[in-house]
């Protein structure tokens, strides 16, 4: 028995998220599949170790999972195997073996999301499957000044819940920033050390808002300083983003 | 009455192709959804006019139609009318008037078409929905070598069937070129005045067969001087080709 690392990835627009959840029955779950995978190759645990949970229609390229197994071949033929396993939609990466206390949640250091949306006023059915599509278009200056007061370490409870109810939600953000790429497309990345559900989302959300001119540039400071205040209200949909790697 | 040109564009993945078919009872065609979404409007045609057939599977994000319709409103408010009935599959990009002749297969003086692969060992879910995963990688100076012999006018016979059975096969192909574009990814453009019906796929595929070194570079010259030899065996898969424009 060997504790193994791989990373995995999905496109998650026809999964209820990354966690199999007894409430949705019937629903795919990236978690799910990659047990039913583990469980052909003789896996008998309860449950995979992952990294982070993505929400429904979030995809990743770069979860990181980990799982207890015996295996008699190589770390290449336990990745073709999985994959030949696995549905069109998941796969792995990457497999190797990892310490017997290997963690990926708890030994993460930080996390890497990105978010793609376009600025166009018509419908476009070949980039809407991975990104937002967004109108009116996004002022470069305010976008950029209100991303960068994400820097640093903050109380983000006005951005999304702790995992845990009652959970720490002061987070560290070491990048944010917006890249243009193309016909009025926009990608955004940021890393923190960790995030809280539907962070991402929400900051995104309020940004465009700000890089819209509909909310003042300063907002986002304003929800950073009144924690115990109302949440950020408007998420971004969940096909644009990306989880892209998990930093150790 | 007025005669209106419009522009589509369409994820390929879930229609039999552009073209309505008899025979594909059951199955979605791109025709079918926007007839469909025309006749809400009052449309009483019997069929659109469409520049070029797709493949079941291949996308456009140029594809151009023509029809007749009594319309009070302008082209704004038609263009959003049919957008809100068409499927998320499908959009209309662009509406504008026609003369009252326009046809925009006979009046076309070429396509343009683009092909996305890329080069890795092991599957990817958020690339292979619009590209083509190939390995071995590609070595770049056969693969542009007989690219470049496809350039001019040529009998294609060994790429294609005519649309129409005994139809003429000479084409004339003005620009073919391989661009590359982050991790393996590879872009072909190939822009001729018509194509036979799966030519590009077939010459992807032989391209790359070429780029891989399975065949030798002057295989593409072959095939050209042998119109009524076999042909080419292999076609490229669908998701990988995107019909980019028509040029009048």
């Amino acid at each position: 028995m060997a504790r193994y690392q791989a990373i995995l990835a999905y496109d998650g627009s026809d999964f209820c998220g990354f966690q199999r959840q007894a409430k949705s029955k019937g629903r795919r779950s990236v978690q799910g599949e990659l047990e039913g995978a583990l469980r052909r190759l003789g896996w008998q645990g309860k449950a995979v170790l992952f990294a982070g949970r993505t929400d429904a229609g979030v995809h990743a390229c770069g979860q990181v999972v980990a799982f207890d197994l015996d295996w008699a071949h190589d770390t290449v033929a336990l990745q073709a195997a999985l994959n030949a396993y696995l549905p069109r939609d998941v796969a792995v990466r990457r497999v190797s073996l990892a310490s017997p206390d290997f963690h990926p949640r708890y030994r993460a250091k930080a996390r890497r999301y990105r978010y793609h949306l376009f600025c166009d006023p018509v419908r476009d059915p070949l980039r809407e499957r991975y990104a937002w599509r967004v109108w009116p278009s996004l002022a470069r200056e305010p976008l950029c000044e209100a991303t960068a007061s994400l820097l640093g370490t903050h109380d983000f409870a006005a951005f999304g819940s702790p995992p845990r109810r009652g959970g720490n939600t002061v987070r560290t953000v070491f990048q944010a920033e917006w890249e243009t790429e193309g016909q009025e497309g926009w990608t955004f990345t940021i890393t923190a050390n960790a995030f809280l559900l539907h962070m991402v989302r929400r900051v995104v959300g309020l940004l465009v808002t700000i890089g819209q001119g509909k909310r003042e540039t300063e907002a986002v400071q304003t929800y950073l300083r009144n924690p115990s205040g109302e949440k950020v209200r408007f998420l971004a949909p969940p096909q644009g983003l990306t989880l892209l790697e998990v930093l150790f």
